[in-house]
């Protein structure tokens, strides 16, 4: 147990209440496996009913990582790639795992985390024959490693720009929903469904145990997945502890209102951090902040707080990550604003 | 949920309610993230405890085809193939998996779903120019496919033979507790150590929600395994899920205790099968059945009870596959032996 | 330089004097690179010529393991599997490469080397479900490993059966020469382009210093390939080498009349071998024989000749392999007849 | 055949004549195939002389896509990359070739085309745990594709960086040839032995008609490398084709004197095209030129050269690569400065 406070992410503690009572309210229900039982079954009915995508697929992995490796690689032929942002998990956090799957990123600079037409257009006139990669699907994240969001218009402008370009467009949505609560957020989950190809809509960064609830839209991406997802090991034999979990979340409003807290949270520290004279690397948007500190704050701050030191930004200062979550307590962003 | 009841697999049900407790107890325990969690270094530590090796690297993942593509492609170079049985899991039910990661099965016939040194041999022979892959794995599961065992003889003849001959052995254990307890069985946890390089220990199929144990002997195999995992999406960011189930299950005797009831459940029945006249294809030794049946017998079992159909014997006769589990109750047993 | 004189192989020797005198006739023109030159594109149209398939693409590659790998791995999708005897080269004689693109090769026994539907259909059956791969092309050689080769009647009805099951046909004709111009066979060039999705016309082993020409009928198949090229190094940055010397082997009658003259030195080694009393493993149909002699037969053969054993029959009897080619001199055949 | 002189590549015509003279002499001796003919066993020894490294081992492989992706796969574990500058042939123009067999390319930026320890260092650090990739090959290229060159000194600072951070140093030669005879260089074939793991020397840039030849000084990068190089379909069943080649082009200093050709006819370009007034992208050292010219001279060079486009400078100038090779004839140049 830590004697610190956490704020390193958002998956220190366990699971929201109501799932761990869930799962054990039907513990003992015989059912299918891999992913066939009647939770699951349920679950994605919700997850169609609550973006407004009745014909969408739903599949349900273990973690971002798996999600990501399964999608890019069932979407794309072994000469095409998958254009990031060079912060990009995929690109930075995945030790090679979509390389592994034979493909390359090609990673773009960006200042807030965020791909645009403009930044994309001249990767697409380069690759202009055979001896180079296919760029052919676009990743995004929302919201984003710097905790910044793509809004409505954002996100129709890469959507035009993708079909104009035969390009894909997908979203992975490990924090959709700090992105959607956002209060600069226009971007409403039923507006998802006409913009990306696939998307996948985090659980573990929102409550969830473990597992993260991939969304196809387009046609063609749907055939086989299940066969994909099988290959990668990413069919679990008692899918229900994802049915189950994904079931709990999006009934009623339960997602987003994990999310609520997460951000609430969030703007408070921001806000007192701001107050006492600090600057943010990015803007604060949704559950992570960016804040840069001169060296003795951090010094401080270490000895009650456990957080990651995301870069240096001079000799006097650094820019560390705070991030919050579904289980943060307000007691201790007091603190944490006591001290700066 | 399943009208009729289901012999189908040993994972139609959730988890063990000690598991499920557990993960009630420590649920909002701050925890690092990825396995680096309390939970997991102490069923680490349990683990190596258990089967009597101290310097045991134990690493934790969702599933059982993760765990033999994880270990198999960390462990082989590009050209290096592994040997397997024809029904192995990894041959038939992972949808190409391992091919997927690059590396060739090399499929070989057995009576009994067991493999031994003269089946292997002339494998070793064949092999033998640059034009062929290198054999230099093999893979046995214990109990295997066919619910057959590896005894402590079967297993000092198979490692000795892969010493000699400069082969990795690899044990899928999925169904390893059923194997342990098997009235036949003399092999122990604590032997295990000296006769693999590498293993895992089944979680999912003994009680577990989900999640399984790799265990690595071979020094060389231990090797930045991490980053492997991490590679093939098998790190969670809530380790702790894996590491609060398997302490409960390596503490005490519990995770024997549920195999010798899922293994008492399954002698019961293949003795009531037996007295009523049947015979099976392979001699049952663990939880899983392989009785022959008619077909009128199979019709009527069907009104009832949910199993798999294994093969076609003759024009009258099937094959079928009866499993049972943790959390199978007696009553149904005397209700299907009832039956025939 | 050998003491002894070989029938090894059908690549003992260097390429044919027309070949090389095409490629000192026209080494100063300046071309294009990467197969955009003059001659691959006279060679290309020559071979639509032949094979009467105006529409069908052409790409040259440097040996057989690359056109297999990179035919294979650009028609399928990772899940997919090829189908092929477990003699077949890629199955065998290729380290792996299938694999290690990814796919998994489904090996079906057969007597004579050659697949059928009804050694087909079983395996179409098994695999029933997203555990398992999909087996969705069939790889064939013609000629075989083993020297025998498929009639027309024989392939009309195995590209019946793969229409009508949703399979890729794909012929690796490595010893296609041989086999049209073989004595039982009524397949012709023109034949094919109706009966096969993708094949490759052999050049190495019929009188090219090296060069496969792969020739796509089926569109979907055409999609792209260049990239897959480049991406497997296929793609030389001299491709007129490939054009130049398929240029001369197109022209006229050459590429067949090269592989007469190589079965007709096979045929009157059969007939010399049978008249001396011995049988061969396969019917000899093409250039590749596979007597059974006993050992002292072969002590004395080693004496003057080079040739690979191919197989035990029994504590007396060894089958060998014998390979004639385009550079054969008849005088060789009458020296190792007048031996046995 | 081109109307137009091509400054397009060193890879317009065929082969040096001497080296097709030689095809022709020994085309009729009967040899072993796929690389254990005497020509290759021969042309290794030469090469090991000329490089002053008589425990060399020396493959020959058919292009240099196929060199990378052989080279960069057989060293690396599934987790390991390769850190190369981002206009690194191996970045840009092999489509996705390296990351296809699992490994990413951390692209690094660059002025001149080269690596130097200070801009490698930085990736050391940031890559420091199983989340992120092990940076564990540096790849350069020398010549590089600007057509700069890396001196003695360049490369012992280079060795002694990957030696203290336990990185693989492999230099790409496709054009190593004209950086050997370059005037700024004090590099020599006997010095790199000492200095980098594994190369590969060009060949088909400087005369051959293809063929490149891999040279592995490190001990462990030699270890079954003939199965990596039949899985990837580089082992050509005449294999005499390179060996025949390079005892050629390794016999007396006919390799060097070819390049010094090639190097003197581009340092007359360069010559002229300065005393024109005219300045280059980067500093001219062998025969890659990167000047910078108005559109209107573009207009006119195009009418009667070809060439390739390399960037677009501002509205007004664009930069062109010029190539010269083994084949350039003088009075092109002569031509060509008269224009402009």
């Amino acid at each position: 147990m830590m004697k610190r406070y956490s704020f390193m992410d958002d998956y220190s503690e366990g699971a929201h209440p109501k799932i761990l009572k869930a799962l054990q309210d039907n513990n003992f229900q015989q059912q299918l496996g891999y992913g066939n039982d009647d939770f699951c079954l349920k679950a994605a009915n919700l997850i169609r009913q609550t973006i407004a995508a009745p014909g969408a697929d739903v599949h349900f992995v273990s973690g971002g990582t798996q999600a990501n490796l399964l999608v890019i690689s069932a979407s794309l032929r072994p000469y095409e790639a998958v254009i990031a942002v060079k912060t990009a998990h995929i690109a930075v956090h995945e030790t090679g795992a979509i390389e592994f799957t034979g493909h390359k990123i090609i990673e773009l600079d960006t200042a807030d985390g965020k791909l645009t037409p403009d930044i994309i257009k001249p990767t697409l006139i380069e690759h202009c024959d055979e001896h180079m990669v296919v760029p052919k699907m676009v990743y995004i994240s929302n919201s984003t490693e710097m905790g910044t969001i793509y809004t409505k218009k954002d996100l129709e402008e890469l959507h035009r720009f993708c079909l104009e370009n035969d390009l894909l467009l997908y979203m992975d949505g490990a924090r959709l929903a700090a992105s959607l609560v956002a209060r600069e957020q226009d971007l409403a989950f039923e507006d998802i469904k006409d913009l990306v190809d696939v998307l996948y809509i985090g659980g573990t960064k929102n409550g969830a145990l473990l597992g993260e609830a991939i969304v196809i839209f387009n046609e063609k991406l749907k055939i086989k997945f299940r066969y994909s997802m099988k290959q990668k090991g990413a069919l679990l034999a008692k899918g229900r502890i994802f049915g189950i979990q994904f079931a709990e979340l999006f009934r009623g409003n339960m997602y987003l209102d994990i999310a609520s807290h997460t951000d609430k949270m969030a703007g408070k520290l921001a806000e007192g951090i701001r107050n006492s004279g600090y600057e943010f690397l990015a803007e604060p948007q949704t559950n992570i902040l960016l804040p840069i500190f001169p060296r003795n704050i951090i010094t401080k701050l270490k000895q009650k707080f456990l957080f990651h030191e995301w870069r240096n930004i001079d000799s006097d200062n650094v820019c560390i990550r705070l991030v919050t979550s579904w289980a943060t307590e307000e007691k201790h962003i007091d603190n944490l604003i006591a001290i700066i």
